[in-house]
């Protein structure tokens, strides 16, 4: 689809992690090499890499990482490594389960390595990156079954909307909320995405817009205010987006402006749906208040490209996610198919519970 | 109450109109000056003045400039100036209908002035340099009675939200939704503002922000799409905004992202009130699908300070208005008193008809 890799690891056992930088994107299509834990969790902070999904996989790369910071040969010194390094990467940012997720497999991984007869750093090295790797490709394999469960909810010769990205520079596969567009306009169907911009960091316009003109789909830029405005008009007919995590009882959170988005769209009677991979749940939150949101640096808001805009002194708010009522959500789309009218009851059937 | 006028009148009788030059603000504070209807026009059309009101009285002035530009001293072809400088002005921006109102003024001044024993252009230009003074002041007033009929909606101690600028540099006077919040802070209230930065062109973050920390009022700075989570979590007791055209039903155009507003507020219990001058309603426009909504150039999405940020070729949709429904209205707070509820039969009431 992409003409990218989002994340990639090179040079074999010694090798490294490379980011697609996405702070640059779309006009200059650079990586970044990560040699060690540090690295990744600065890229991660910094959004170089960002997206629930992508985050995940490239966390558990950087556990691996973690192996190259630890000098010693013996299985015990690297284990405390890999429990430094998972301290380190679960540090970065509170809201995206799947970060949390990705660090407990592997450090689960170095355990099982590190107790096995004669394990050392190599041993447990060898199993860590053949599980990141594991990692990244089941999360190419979980988009796609979410492109294949949601494809039928895009109207042909409608328009749709989305917010931020929750495509494939998200995700090591082709998305969540975009891969029902990917996989639509790959059987050929005929429309339209309305892009909101997303501030402050523009991943819609920057991210989003590129990579569906990329694949061959008409993408229209809004500012995010503007969504409320289409959806009055009657120009949209369903709105996707993704989530950083979902609770128990279906609430999910997502970047800024998604929760208004769900209003909006109630308010029009447009359907709104969530498109995640199952691993974004998080049990233990019973509903959205147990969701940690994220704030971001001021200087986001405040400027841009280090022009100032707001007088100096002004307080901002700048919250990077908010909370979605499952009742606003009209189904979450996820790789196991999709479930209609969330709630606590209807998502444990889902999953077996 | 600001260190700076946004527009005034210099040197007389040949004098021109001075434009505090929104572009430019809050980091420089420059008049442009306007010796021709053009020069008006072109300001009017890029914003370095904005604002329904502000627009009006600029309009109003950029009236007697005709005259100027009419090289004849004779009466009749000084109307016919007059006339040419109307459609010009008219021409600049669709929605605001103070601007209408306010060069229909100047013309029938300037046609009682030219049909008056003797007239010549020197008697015309003073008659309709008095008259757009006599606008300018008597906006000033209409503001301050705004702010004295709706500053008991401010709430001791709460916070208040409010989109765009519709303050002092939106007037000839200290604003309309920002004029109650002046009111109460005179009178010693202690209350906060969230401003929404108002993309694309920040006339929140750079004007509103600005503005309320001139007058000693805290001001929180946030990004559009986050002002519906700070509503979910009960943080805003009320929002504010101004409206560049009212329908005799109530339905108020205004700022692109206002539409939302609404319904989010209804959404969390929030009383949602629009301040506008009397003239701001447009008995002749029904409701609002009859107010004409202004588009505006892709750029202002697609780049920053002329650094691009979204892909070549993006399509953009860039409303600089939309339309709120009465039914999502608590009240609209003009000069003359408060509408509560506001709806056909209540404003026409209200205004004697």
């Amino acid at each position: 689809m992409m003409a990218y890799e989002t994340l990639r690891w090179t040079g074999g056992m010694d090798g490294c992690l490379e980011l697609l930088d996405q702070r640059k994107l779309p006009h200059i299509a650079e990586y970044i090499r990560c040699s060690s834990v540090g690295q990744v969790c600065e890229a991660i902070r910094t959004l170089a890499v960002r997206g629930a999904p992508a985050i995940g996989v490239a966390a558990a790369y950087g556990m691996v990482l973690a192996l190259h910071d630890a000098a010693a040969k013996d299985a015990a010194t690297a284990l405390m490594a890999v429990e430094s390094a998972a301290a380190s990467l679960k540090a970065t940012r509170p809201t995206a389960v799947n970060l949390f997720h990705a660090v407990e497999r592997m450090r689960k991984c170095a355990a099982a390595a590190g107790q096995t007869e004669g394990a050392d750093t190599d041993r447990m090295r060898e199993a860590m990156l053949s599980r990141a790797e594991a990692i990244r490709l089941e999360d190419a394999g979980i988009c796609r079954r979410i492109g294949l469960n949601g494809e039928r909810l895009i109207p042909e010769g409608g328009a749709v909307l989305t917010h931020c990205n929750a495509g494939a520079l998200a995700t090591a596969g082709c998305g969540t909320a975009l891969a029902p567009m990917f996989e639509a306009r790959k059987r050929g169907r005929c429309f339209s995405v309305y892009v909101d911009e997303t501030r402050p960091l523009f991943q819609g316009a920057r991210l989003t817009a590129w990579e569906l003109m990329e694949a061959g789909i008409e993408a229209t830029l809004i500012c995010d205010s503007a969504a409320g405005w289409l959806m009055k008009q009657g120009r949209i007919a369903a709105v996707f987006a993704g989530a950083d995590r979902i609770a128990a009882n279906g609430d999910a959170a997502n970047k800024v402006g998604t929760y208004s988005l769900s209003i909006l769209a109630r308010a029009s009677g447009i359907p709104f749906y969530i498109a995640a991979p199952s691993t974004t749940f998080d049990m233990a939150a019973a509903t959205g208040s147990d969701i940690p949101i994220e704030q971001r640096d001021e200087a986001e808001v405040t400027s841009l490209a280090n022009i100032r805009i707001a007088p100096k002194g002004v307080k901002v708010y700048n919250p990077a996610f908010d909370v979605t009522d499952a009742a606003n959500i009209t189904a979450i789309i996820t790789e196991t198919g999709v479930i209609e009218r969330p709630d606590i009851a209807r998502i444990a059937a889902h999953f077996g519970h």
